[in-house]
């Protein structure tokens, strides 16, 4: 790698992701991405243990179309003011025939699956109802386009439900919060903070949202999974009622949740990459075991037939491939490092002479050689190791950049430092818009809102940083992607 | 059931769709589909098994924009002149903004995916590029719709590969149809005949077309994965060039390959169902095993306890479930089995006295009783017994579908019988067409092509059925979906 990951981020993303071959920007049209087989088959992999945990928490899958009609699109007032102009539309068919409706290529699917939902819950006995779907979704953006972080066409994953009660609501939402937390925390190794998101910066027809934002090694802050309690405020006007236990009509109480795959993909790689080039989580590897046989002409053979024995002891289980292009072993190291492979197994004359293997693992800087025989075994331990330690650095990297401040002047400068800043903050109500609006023009920080674990309560002397009338909430402030 | 699926295939399909919630297609655009998580599990479990299978043969997934720019649609003659009549056009965004170039919605992905193969090959090293997408595509259809049979939008894979020589390329096309083999019948239990197609009934683009073609119970054909030989049709015009051995410029030469996930799922259920509902290979059913409770209040304790015990020692291998809902267990028995699950574990006061368990199959209709002890060997070995005996069966049926004529006349009344009829035909060049129509005409029969495996040579002294010319080919004739 050319540029430091500390020192030049924008850099180091930009060269990552060509030297890698993650992503191309040349496709023609603008702020479409093509996304290339080395970040395809982490990310379906990152798909796959999504998936599987929302199954297990009870929702099941389906496919809406990714077409919605005009019709169903301004049904709800706000969700409609938010997302129109973001809107790609679908008008014609063939040699230039008109549709008889306009159609929203989707930036979002509450509109697509409400409607249908209208139709399927009658009683008690359909509820809840949760369905999720992974998928694309189209939003025309103005800001520049950045691979994973920001582009015209995202992969994501929405998951929508419907209760009977508000509580229940309430109650998918710390579920929510909590899928975050063991998926893209534990799993994934990318740390975050919970928040609810002010008043003025929620989802476009929601009640509430709650945000996981992350950050970046530039110190800005990313909006990872965000989940929206939405109450009743779609149920209504799309007419999602039932027959509540007193056999009275009543209308559902809905939540939505929308982890957005390629997002994360784009925190996973710039949390966990170093001056090298990438770093996965063992389980997400494109290639989990890399083999770089070392020989000369008099013992290419044997090298090579071993190499290819360890190969089908590993095969079964992980995802492996032998390196034998013609390239010098100095010349592999570097690539498979660079590309991220979590273990590299060097076979060479000496290692077949005494049935040894000696390995190399991309979260070291010491190498060990090892009998052949406990090769399973110390794969299968490092292989959790490997993901911990990856864990357990960005949560350390994580905390370092939680600072303080007690007035504007003092946000201003910590906010040059990167990362978030705790303030006094007189309230997350729309009240407190206006003096949003001036900490954003005085230090370019947003409120990303207050903390949803471990809630936090000013004391009674803090006052907001901004208007000095007595701080209702604690809040968090940083610079935004 | 209220419909019988062989007297009456089309009110069953409608019946099982429904009341298995399948799909809905209720969804306000016309044409678009939505699937429901029933059939969307299995579908997702056919993606799966396909696309390991892919990977395993050397393809990698990538994901390619959903839009395409109208300049790389029209660069491909035959193929703009075969698609545009179907394409859906995104032309706007926001309030009524102008793009600045039309857009298709992907009919199929070669102009979107081969501008971007010109720039990733140069040299002989980049080849062979081997590369699929899972993902959707959409035609603005005419034909009536039907769920998983055709919509506008619709489910499928597309692989699309560059070789360096033609006969890398004739070799993938074989690969190809060998997959279709390998998992549409070895795994989903669709049983086909694989077909080139005659010359007027090729992809737009193609140089030759091969086509995966089976057979619905009403005896009308429908076509199932295809594969192409597109040559350098596609790679001239976008100038996917590569500096050949001899230091020369030369074009790749190209196949794709398009399993339609959505597709073979209405044959799978329509050639595996029927009277009592769904039936699944195993690996594809949505829950894989149902145990059913048969209790009265005095044992309703000691029979859960006793199936939640069994459930667990299931749950880690196979995807399980216990209906404890209110329902008689007569009722549960129907339900089950329409919705097709494979197996199911009768439990009440004498199976828990005893330590066994009831075991019903769907593919049978005797019972066994068989001691808990031995029930995880029962359950593997019937899993796959389960899977073969549907493929032997879909097996049977196809091959009591096919018939030969030698005249006309004789054809037309063979296919009134439905499925393929065998007849000598001039030729499936562009030359034979005009007999082709003619043969469409007066049978509603299509020439559905020359089979690929054990190639058949017509006898020196057969005609042509239409012209009556020296016939150059055996052709097999249906009627179409």
């Amino acid at each position: 790698m050319d540029n430091k990951k500390k020192e030049n981020f924008s850099e180091w993303y930009t060269e990552i992701i060509q030297k890698a071959e993650l992503a191309d920007i040349r496709y023609n049209v603008k702020g479409f991405v093509v996304f290339k087989p080395w970040s395809v088959i982490t990310m379906e992999k990152m798909y796959d243990i999504y998936e599987k945990e929302l199954q297990d928490k009870g929702h099941n899958p389906a496919w809406f179309p990714i077409v919605i009609p005009e019709s169903n699109f301004t049904l709800e007032a706000s969700h409609v003011e938010g997302f129109t102009p973001e809107v790609f539309w679908v008008t014609e068919h063939g040699r230039g025939e008109k549709l008889e409706e306009k159609l929203a290529l989707r930036p979002t699917s509450e509109t697509a699956m409400y409607k249908m939902y209208s139709l399927w819950i009658q009683g008690l006995a359909d509820l809840p109802l949760k369905i999720y779907q992974r998928g694309s979704v189209y939003r025309h953006e103005t800001k520049a386009t950045r691979p994973f972080i920001r582009s015209r066409e995202f992969y994501w994953i929405e998951a929508h439900n419907c209760f009977a009660t508000k509580k229940e609501a309430v109650n998918q939402v710390k579920e929510d919060l909590e899928t975050t937390e063991t998926i893209m925390h534990q799993q994934f190794c990318i740390p975050f903070i919970g928040f609810q998101r002010p008043e003025w910066d929620k989802f476009a027809g929601a009640v509430h949202t709650y945000a996981a934002d992350t950050l970046m090694p530039d110190g800005k802050v990313i909006q990872q999974p965000s989940t929206h309690l939405l109450g009743q405020n779609f149920s209504k006007p799309f007419d999602i009622n039932f027959q509540n236990e007193k056999g009275e009509k009543d209308y559902v109480w809905q939540t939505c949740y929308g982890p957005a795959i390629s997002r994360m993909y784009a925190s996973l790689i710039s949390s966990l990459g170093d001056d090298k080039g990438l770093r996965f989580p063992f389980e997400l590897a494109p290639i989990q075991i890399i083999i770089v046989p070392i020989y000369k002409e008099e013992n290419k053979r044997n090298v090579l037939t071993y190499s290819k024995k360890i190969k089908k002891v590993l095969e079964r289980d992980y995802r492996i491939k032998i390196d034998d292009s013609d390239n010098t072993p100095g010349y592999k190291f570097n690539e498979w490092e660079m590309k991220g492979v979590p273990i590299r197994l060097e076979i060479g004359g000496r290692e077949v002479e005494n049935n040894q293997i000696t390995i190399s693992l991309r979260t070291s800087k010491e190498k060990q050689s090892i009998k052949l025989i406990k090769l399973k075994k110390f794969i299968r331990i490092h292989a959790r190791e490997i993901t911990d330690t990856l864990r357990k650095e960005a949560d350390e990297n994580f905390k370092e950049v939680i600072h303080n401040a007690d007035s504007l002047d003092k946000l201003k400068s910590a906010l040059q430092k990167g990362g978030f800043v705790r303030v006094p903050f007189c309230s997350i109500d729309i009240k407190g818009k206006e003096c949003a609006d001036i900490i954003k023009a005085e230090t370019s920080g947003d409120i990303r809102g207050t903390k949803v674990n471990d809630p936090e309560r000013p004391r009674d002397e803090d006052k907001c940083i901004c208007c000095g009338k007595p701080a209702k909430n604690i809040v968090y402030v940083a610079k935004q992607y």
